[in-house]
């Protein structure tokens, strides 16, 4: 049994594994720096042809009428084999003495990004990174439905030193019974703007970054990729949609095509420029309707002032006490410098990549 | 110049460095895992006989009428060679289109635990650790006193995985001009409690935790070792006062001896049980008075609705996408289970401290 508890003086829940518990000698590796598995290509569960490795997909790409936990994939879900939450959990609420609990209802699910062991996100073609994002719309909407479930997260750890414990590339997806705080605070900062000003913050914003200009690093005609003024991590970066949609569920493929090649100048930048650092990423999307029993279930949310996004955070610095016990980030490189860094390697990038012209078509 | 900036979507202030930002070479050496300095006594700057080696001292503790600046000492106060912020760089407060800023005032602390090179802060003598404590009362007290600061954080990084940049045990102080956002959701909290009930939550939240018991790794008359009932971390601590201050400052001496009496059986206990982790602590207290021109300076606090603790955090887990992402953290240790260790490792030590009694006696 796995729970969320809400922390009272810091406002926040906490998800707690109730049952097989890590006893401190679980952590005597943990303690010595973890590595990243990298078996070669026979020993990795990730890998074309180790497909009864893993739980059995929900849900795949192939083009080729390959049948389902066989090879001839393009991207693949499973379920993560040591879930944070699970949906056997149900989603009961309750109070023990001055504390609050809900039980640990939600899902916990890995998307492989290919089969080839030896690449990167980054490193895909545009079509393959496309199918990759159509990968995480459709998990979202089949999620949404669940009334069960307050939000779906999908976020990626690029090295061990960003959380990943298998090298072949893949992103997680984490589908919890309430909304995650970060989000919370967002959704909450976006829906009192545009109750007191009807328009969007992040609409707003964008518009006076691209005026302003020092920040942005690369712009199409639906995408930025914006250092953010306040970055709290060294050469962060978001990618924001310059029209306002609140659900990424929304987008169709020609829209995840143009996000796709955005993400790829962005994620190839940081490789170039910082010798392939760790990272993270997560989309950032408003949750799903509240839906109570009676009600007409569906996949798309209420949430119209929020603005959908990822971020991109490769970890440079070491979160240290500073950071944990104030909440206080200290960045040593302002977003106006890495934007100059980071315009320079996109820019070469997208003179390749506009001239091959590879991957928009499809 | 340093500055903190305004995330007005994440809700929350950045500290970022606007002069010698650090390049993308700058991180080569991070990025394949820092490693604390671990250089032998001649060579580290914190030791006794390197006195020159770093600014000159704020504050010591000497016993024997040593000079300041030369050996004899027992605890040492000294600015931070490379300062996050620093107090000649005013406080002017400003806006630029949306976004807000405050220069970067404030000051940067290293306070060297003992000239021994060799101990952690555990491993010293209570007496020495009050001393140590001391220290922090004095630097606070000090530093409450100058109208530009809104707190003084003081936090300890043990080991390079936890942020420590250099072995020889130290603690550090920064103040900063601006209230640190975990401070200041704590500070909301317990407000906003005691308007609506006149009862302090973490005195509620002590007495309910006593009296259900499988929380408390130690009780003393003055101190508990509690594990949070939403842990965000395996084998997390707070020590908090059982009687209700809401500012540390105001201890006596007496009063900070017990304190740390239960901060070494806290520390040996970690050090015991998981073989001398990486870990931070963090002084949580209440933010000095805000005061205006003309208005009389003191050290104290308004903020009496508060309750002051130090919280510490073991670094067994990477923190990852979901976690910064989303600001959910999943902790594989129920505090439950962990009080069971920590009991048992601190009575081992309690009972042979009691014996000794070398410590509360100085």
């Amino acid at each position: 049994m796995r729970e969320l508890r809400f922390d009272p003086i810091r406002n926040r829940w906490v998800i707690i594994s109730t049952e097989r518990a890590r006893r401190p000698s679980d952590y005597t590796v943990a303690n010595n720096q973890t590595n990243t598995i990298d078996k070669n290509a026979i020993a990795c569960p990730f890998c074309e042809g180790s497909e009864d490795k893993t739980p059995p997909e929900i849900f795949a790409i192939r083009r080729n009428q390959s049948k389902p936990n066989s090879p001839g994939w393009r991207v693949r879900v499973v379920p993560n084999k040591y879930p944070a939450l699970q949906i056997e959990d149900g989603a009961f609420r309750y109070a023990t003495g001055i504390f609050d609990v809900v039980s640990g209802a939600g899902a916990h699910e890995v998307i492989i990004e290919t089969p080839d062991h030896n690449k990167g996100l980054g490193d895909l073609d545009v079509d393959w990174i496309t199918d990759v994002l159509i990968s995480f719309r459709e998990r979202i909407k089949d999620l949404f439905l669940d009334p069960r479930l307050r939000y779906v997260l999908i976020f990626k750890n690029h090295k061990a030193q960003a959380g990943a414990s298998i090298a072949h590339t893949h992103s997680q997806l984490i589908a919890t019974p309430m909304v995650p705080p970060v989000l919370k605070q967002e959704l909450t900062v976006c829906r009192e703007n545009y109750r007191s000003k009807e328009r969007c913050l992040i609409c707003d914003l964008i518009k006076q970054e691209i005026e302003f200009g020092k920040r942005i690093a690369y712009e199409t005609d639906d995408y930025i990729i914006w250092a953010p003024f306040a970055s709290s991590f060294p050469f962060e970066t978001w990618i924001l949609p310059k029209k306002h949609l609140y659900n990424y569920a929304l987008l169709n493929d020609d829209g995840l095509s143009k996000l796709a090649y955005t993400l790829k100048l962005n994620l190839l930048s940081l490789k170039l420029l910082l010798n392939d650092p760790p990272y993270n990423f997560v989309l950032h999307t408003s949750p799903p309707k509240f839906t109570r029993p009676g009600h007409p279930e569906h996949w798309d949310s209420i949430e119209f002032d929020y603005h959908w996004h990822i971020e991109i955070i490769p970890r440079l610095t070491t979160i240290a006490g500073f950071e944990l016990g104030a909440g206080f980030y200290i960045n040593p490189t302002p977003p106006e410098v890495a934007t100059e860094y980071l315009r320079d390697a996109i820019n070469s990038y997208a003179g390749k990549t506009q001239e091959k012209k590879i991957s928009l078509d499809r």
